[in-house]
């Protein structure tokens, strides 16, 4: 491939082609070659993807920052004049769904999750959006309990679906304005993330705080506040969600506790400074707690019963796509254990344990009396 | 100085003297040159220190495995028909005191801290002590509310005071049995952590549980148990000192909360799976979350609020030796404000604060709407 070109395509901060592309990893996905940009590099999204043979370039999804206060860290984050929108934010799996040849859901990290190409082409009407649209990508969360990634249960949401909560230009990465996204969803019938409001940044602070107070009590993620351009993006999260992630952390310590657990933390302690009284404090420390000692101990006693510990998932789909995803998790080096397995209306539904085995490994270890060095 | 005859003489896994000594930091010390390993290295431990002018090597203190379950952790750590002595751990700063030409009190990483020094030449009979043992290292721990570092409060300690827990070849690190260094403590009038027993491994399990419900009752960190020879050692802590901990760690956070957490969560966890009934785990989750998540939003207040953040201490002894304290901790680059300085019965008496600036200045960004990009 013409490296020269396609740094200038990437609009990359470096000149130097070896800069960047020595980060890219390659794959080949339905007989074309992909390069795939592992880590953000000299201003390129991770998870950006070029296709050679069709020779395009499928822009990795910006990170979001996070504010820790509402005031002033929306107000200070948008500029005075502009129009914030205030949508939810929801805890699913993030892919961005492009025409590169064929219809192909990329995950944040610039893979192709067969499961999900397969369930976005089955639920979302992509042949009729790509042909009147095919430079574009549709940004969208897969959500519900039965998915391979997440669990997270929404009440509308029996077994999986689809929110598209961004639209985007292919290669630039440009969003398209919030309003013109939002028509453009509901032309093509494609389920959206709720719509809290449009706010000046002064008044979003006040609007931000009565919607994380309702999606607490409701146990769903949090906010995504966006410029009207779609450019500027900022995020905050409820104290159900900061808790449900611990817990999750917790229930498999020895894979994910020690990354997530500061951040949630600091989260949470923040949120608490500017919003709770003294009882609410002490209310959400107790709940803190319970969120990461009691699956931890959980899992301890699991470990010591012998029982598979990991996480569970329920995933529902054509025969074939199920056998594709299993061989993309073996190629992610996950063990899998299959814990039922059955069609349903003509669906194969499959229940299955991705196992945690530095968590299994570490327990045994300490239980059987080995010591930590300190 | 003779790099290779040093290098025999520690008795070092290499053969190659730059392998060690390149970890080597030099000091002056009362005008004399000090050689310090700053971190453990081919069979040698960290904080070991050689003096040049008096050819005196001070071996470093080993780190003390930590067992997280109690059954098997003990019988499988130690031999079946070894008796094992059960002492309390102390929470305070740990020392080594030996003869290198003065009297001098060694921190962990080997550095001469002139209080712990003055303090020890005050309160112990070191003259006494090294005329019958020069080449004896006295293990110590400087305890209670008025140090430099700690603060633990012990109900027989008003000010400060040493607890001598061990006694070793100044040069070999070899321990003294521990049934000899109680008697010699007792000689020279050496205080010395309570003893709780002797016992069979087997039966020390019972004995540990035991102990460990009376030290978390009262406040106090936990237990050290060692083989007759002292060789063997292994370390057990109460929740209260987990959750101490935590404590500490979250009204610092962004000094110390990353690095302490985790640990003190497995801690908890493997603890209370042994340990609790299903009500005790729910109150230890709670209480686990009141530690953490309580003083960093109170720290997070007083930022806010434009206090100073910081370890508050208060430290009493001769002007002369708390000049030498903060020259010290100026030497390690510390920031301190002083609270108060006063004279009481001669003795200088000063509170002070160490300020966390990392904690203060992260705060100080967030509070002011600064974003974390994840």
């Amino acid at each position: 491939m013409d490296r020269d070109a396609y740094l200038e395509r990437l609009d990359a901060s470096t000149t130097e082609p070896t800069d960047l592309f020595e980060h890219f990893e390659q794959r080949s996905v339905a007989g074309r070659t992909h390069h795939i940009l592992t880590a953000a590099r000299h201003g390129v999204e991770r998870g950006t993807v070029v296709v050679e043979e069709t020779d395009i370039i499928v822009r990795g999804y910006p990170s979001v920052p996070r504010t820790l206060v509402l005031d002033p860290g929306i107000p200070s984050f948008f500029e005075g004049d502009e129009t914030v929108t205030i949508e939810e934010k929801l805890d699913g799996f993030n892919v961005r769904i492009a025409d590169v040849g064929d219809h192909l859901a990329f995950t944040r990290s610039g893979y192709v999750c067969p499961y999900t190409t397969a369930r976005a082409r089955d639920r979302l009407p992509l042949a009729d959006f790509f042909a009147d649209h095919p430079d574009r990508t549709i940004c969208a969360e897969l959500i519900g309990p039965e998915t391979p990634y997440t669990i997270h249960e929404y009440d509308d949401v029996d077994s999986h679906d689809f929110r598209v909560f961004d639209v985007r230009h292919r290669e630039t990465g440009s969003p398209l304005p919030v309003d013109d996204r939002r028509a453009l969803c509901e032309e093509y019938g494609f389920s959206q993330p709720q719509l809290f409001g449009r706010e000046e940044p002064s008044d979003a602070v006040a609007a931000v705080r009565d919607a994380i107070a309702d999606l607490d009590v409701a146990g769903r993620e949090g906010v995504v506040l966006k410029s009207g351009d779609g450019d500027a993006m900022i995020k905050y999260t409820t104290a159900s969600q900061h808790h449900d992630e611990l817990a999750y952390a917790f229930s498999l310590p020895f894979d994910h506790g020690r990354d997530f657990v500061f951040s949630r933390i600091v989260r949470d302690a923040f949120q608490a400074a500017e919003l709770d009284d003294d009882d609410r404090i002490r209310e959400r420390a107790q709940d803190l707690g319970e969120s990461i000692l009691t699956p931890m101990v959980s899992t301890i006693r699991d470990v010591a019963d012998s029982e598979t510990v990991g996480e569970r998932h329920t995933v529902r789909g054509d025969p074939d796509s199920i056998d594709a995803l299993f061989d993309h998790l073996h190629d992610q080096s996950m063990t899998i254990e299959l814990k039922s397995d059955r069609l349903e209306d003509g669906e194969r539904v499959v229940e299955f344990v991705k196992v945690a085995e530095s968590t299994r490994d570490r327990i045994q270890y300490y239980l059987a009396g080995g010591t930590r060095q300190e």
